[in-house]
């Protein structure tokens, strides 16, 4: 895809030189047996990040998510969650697969959350009905355009999750970008859930990696769920080694893909294709009123060198991230806006 | 709970004198065997109501719905339905928990449906997202206050289902009262959906008994589910005479429980605590801006011989059946309105 | 099936008169609200006669066993059985599709059951391996050929389950017949097990019902459960009256069905097709070195009138029970020797 | 633990600086789109090299197997195995918990497998039994002590599998070691399953990763399965490119691990603890008959500097791989005669 300008997602990076080194010289052991240093090191990295005694490395955002979600939901018991989290959309249905996790969700309007619509929907504990057990949000949030959860909004599902006695997940695959964009501390974030998955390998540039976050004692319950959900690795210091490259370097810099994003966003909005505000990397084109549907419009684009992501008939998805230049951004705009204005 | 007047729900009905001695004559074989004449001759009758070709007889309406969800969700994959849906909250996460279901809910108003907030919902079949399977409707709809949806809602779902290559069953626990209260013949509701689970044990006052009813293929596969769910039964010809006997003598009267229900419901309106506009046989109670909740309702009425339903903590239910006469719809009507003026 | 001697299997029996009047004149309550006292009296008999706190009503056999293994298994985690166990063979997987229950086997020889194999197979809770939680064994055993365990055998199992802290489940279907077989007094099996479920609906002639029995903690828990599997049944009582019935009136005559199966084994003996010595109402044919296969004796039975059940390609199965009769067992036995002899 | 000769298993080998070199360098991309080519090339070759159309990478050995095990066995139907396979030992009940998969099984005796017992104990497809599926074997047989399952025995197995339509699935996480053991070329064990597992982070010395071989159509469902079970990542290519290094230069090699386990096995069998013959890279010890358990002989072991695994209270385990030198094998040899002497 070398010759193409990739906004399809920020998954896509490839690691830096000063990442391959890090990775090339990592100290490691079998993990498995809990004898990786370089993976104990980021998971003592993370846990301390968040504020949490612990935390443990999982091959992907969504085994991270399932792993946190088996530790707090029981089979058959409930998570709420809204319709477009990627808990339930994205990880194909494997709560309910492999957790046998019951979900109901509420309508997904960005990256919005009425606490009092989510208190309204728990189920008490009893014999008549579904136990509802766990409320999970998604911070930033993928479809709901990049958008961020106030701190207030989590505060306050805090105090619903606490009243009805619930756990309280955060989806944090990109809560870096939430931490860029609001300058709220991730220990800030941390204090608010019982369990966070966050990503090394979206916006952070890692190859490979996610966490997951929580006390002491759930992390050693998550090992034996990583290990029966296939996900006990071996010398993996080596991605770990990565991903500590990328909290030490790629963090901060986030910034710039929230400005390369801002920059898209004002290139398109004139054209009224803009889902919600741009607030993080993603930039949410809803193609509703638009001539052409989000197929066509990923289609032309790619004739034009640009890739995007079409995520439904005429919903369309920007992402930016550090393998795009501000240069490509500049052509990108250009693109979108010739095959708009058309 | 002989000295109360029960109307917590239509289950609580004894079966009369009739229906007792339909059971106790009934022919029976092992219907495990598929032997049993008695429930055969049941299955027949209520697949030919619907117009489909099969019906299988389960120990209750959430086996019922289970079964049919199983055959037409594969494990993993999806369905959508209401958030106050009977399969998503009274069957205590049995689509997850046994059937590995995922589901995704539309907020519940009532039994409103809005098939374009449905198939606005739909994720495709493919790689990345889960795959939605199947749509569920309830009709009547239990927490929805005994609300019917209109037959052409029906029709645009089916429409949004065929459009997406999507199953739709019907939880018809009460499509009964939906065809006495609209004048459906079952049959038009049955051609709608793929899958339909009816109940004896409600309305119709059977003892115990739902069906399940589709295609013989189907049938024959949730004969395996059913089995395997431990819903094979020996000489249960015992109770499907029972639900015979209710078929042809109780549908056509439940017009007398909605005449009660009616009554009920013009009693405690005046006191702003009617949910919905009563349509069958419930009456829900939405208690927020009464100064008694829904339990300290349910305390007072029961001191005074009066037994309701708590929903929730602002939510109560009134249910009329054919073991409550018009008599005692007039002493809880007396009883309600003294509570609720108070 | 009137025309023919059934001898399938004792689930065939059809309620006696007796057992017709008492169905008929049952008091009865809503049972998923605990309100059916024949249930409860039903259930309060069994628990006080296996010396257990509880028991519950189940619509069948698999249903009771599988509530029971939920109970004691955890999702994930292992079940030690034999490998002709109902559990794992005639329950078509429910163990591991609903309950996610892992299960590893000990050969299976008739009813024989060797505690030291048992304790070998045990995996330790731990982080590497499964970790083993229960032991199931079938008391009379079905594909055993209605073998009985000795007492003795049971207390060592009760020993090694004890030693690694697991739980011992007893799939009770027929455990009637070993109690008259024998002589052991059912609170002497009860002492030994934490769970049992035990069945009306075989030898003791009810149409349908079985009973988990356990602990009052477990049994609050497993009305949970088979509400989940969708065994809640309204007025139940119907059928539990039956059960009453038949516990005051069908157990001490097993003694005439182990001796008419003696009888047909006395007949079959010199043809070398009797796979185990028979001890209680099954006649388990081994046809390895006859002539005919089992299908082949099967439908050359049937065409004489008489219907058997067939097991494996040279596996057959007698089961006699309280309608067939003496004279039935004569012209039955007269009927295999022509067969064999042939 | 470099202070120690590590000889718990196969999997504690850390990447050889070629090895590094090979990762540092790999061309990588996001391979959950499909678009890592270091990745794409080492399931190519792993697919040629057994001889079936495609291949899938995997994050560790039980994904691999539960990926498989997922395409070839529908929830709640069966597999057989032996008790001490790894698919239903050391991957925690992930078959039952995840895949709904029941499972029964053939007593473990070493590597042996009687096609003939195997196929007494397939259940028919039908509706009164749990359906087979499928038969599982390992080769070589971990708790087996390294046994490797001969070719006409696999033949026959595959026969077994044909005549009851069963999927015929091979753990061969050292199927490198059978190779060399036996001269028989991959492919000629790829033709006679219809899946196999294949480990790259065990003897083969690649830090992490497995692959699923077979039909393009299973390897396409495989994907899909892999991303449910969270195992999808992006620039993997790092991990594989090991694996591709390990491949070229790591499998004839292991003909050294091979005589290092049998210059072990020859120091210890005067002690009567050597429980099978070794054929490959592993020395599994019987301590039944010896004074020292197997808890307590590791213990001994690791005050002297060396590592052992402990399998079961009187059973332990040496693993010979290339981390470990032909000198540290003397030395761990006198070190068990000097403790197994005593």
């Amino acid at each position: 895809m070398a010759e193409f300008i990739d906004l399809r997602s920020d998954t896509v990076t490839r690691p830096t030189a000063g990442m391959r080194e890090a990775m090339a010289s990592a100290e490691v052991g079998d993990d498995v047996y809990g004898e990786d240093p370089t993976v104990a090191a980021l998971e003592a990295e993370v846990a301390a990040l968040f504020g949490h005694e612990a935390a443990l490395f999982a091959p992907s955002g969504s085994m991270a998510n399932q792993i946190a979600l088996q530790l707090v939901v029981p089979p058959g018991d409930e998570l709420l969650c809204d319709a477009d989290a990627h808990v339930v959309t994205y990880e194909i249905g494997a709560a309910a697969a492999y957790g046998g996790i019951s979900s109901r969700t509420w309508p997904a309007v960005g990256a919005d959350v009425d606490p009092e619509v989510v208190a309204g929907m728990v189920r008490p504990d009893g014999y008549f009905a579904v136990p509802t057990r766990a409320i999970a949000v998604e911070q930033t949030h993928n479809r709901g355009g990049g958008g961020v959860i106030p701190l207030a909004t989590l505060r306050e599902l805090r105090r619903v999750a606490d009243d009805h006695g619930l756990a309280l997940h955060c989806d944090g695959a990109r809560i870096w970008h939430a931490h860029v964009a609001d300058g709220v501390p991730p220990a800030e974030y941390g204090a608010l859930f019982d369990t966070l998955s966050v990503c090394l390998s979206k916006g952070l540039g890692a190859p490979v990696g996610s966490l997951v976050v929580g006390s002491a004692e759930k992390i050693a319950r998550a090992r034996f769920v990583r290990k029966r959900m296939g996900g006990g690795m071996r010398q993996v210091g080596i991605l770990a080694a990565a991903g500590r490259y990328a909290l030490a370097n790629h963090v901060e810099r986030l910034a710039e893909d929230h400005a390369k994003a801002a920059r898209l966003a004002e290139a398109v909005a004139p054209y009224g294709v803009l889902a919600t505000a741009v607030r993080t990397n993603i930039v949410p084109l809803d193609l509703t009123k638009h001539a052409l549907d989000a197929p066509a419009l990923a289609a032309a684009a790619r004739e034009r060198g640009l890739l995007i992501s079409v995520l439904g008939p005429r919903t369309a998805r920007l992402v930016t991230h550090m393998d795009v230049s501000n240069d490509q951004i500049d052509r990108s705009a250009e693109t979108l806006t010739t095959l708009l204005r058309a």
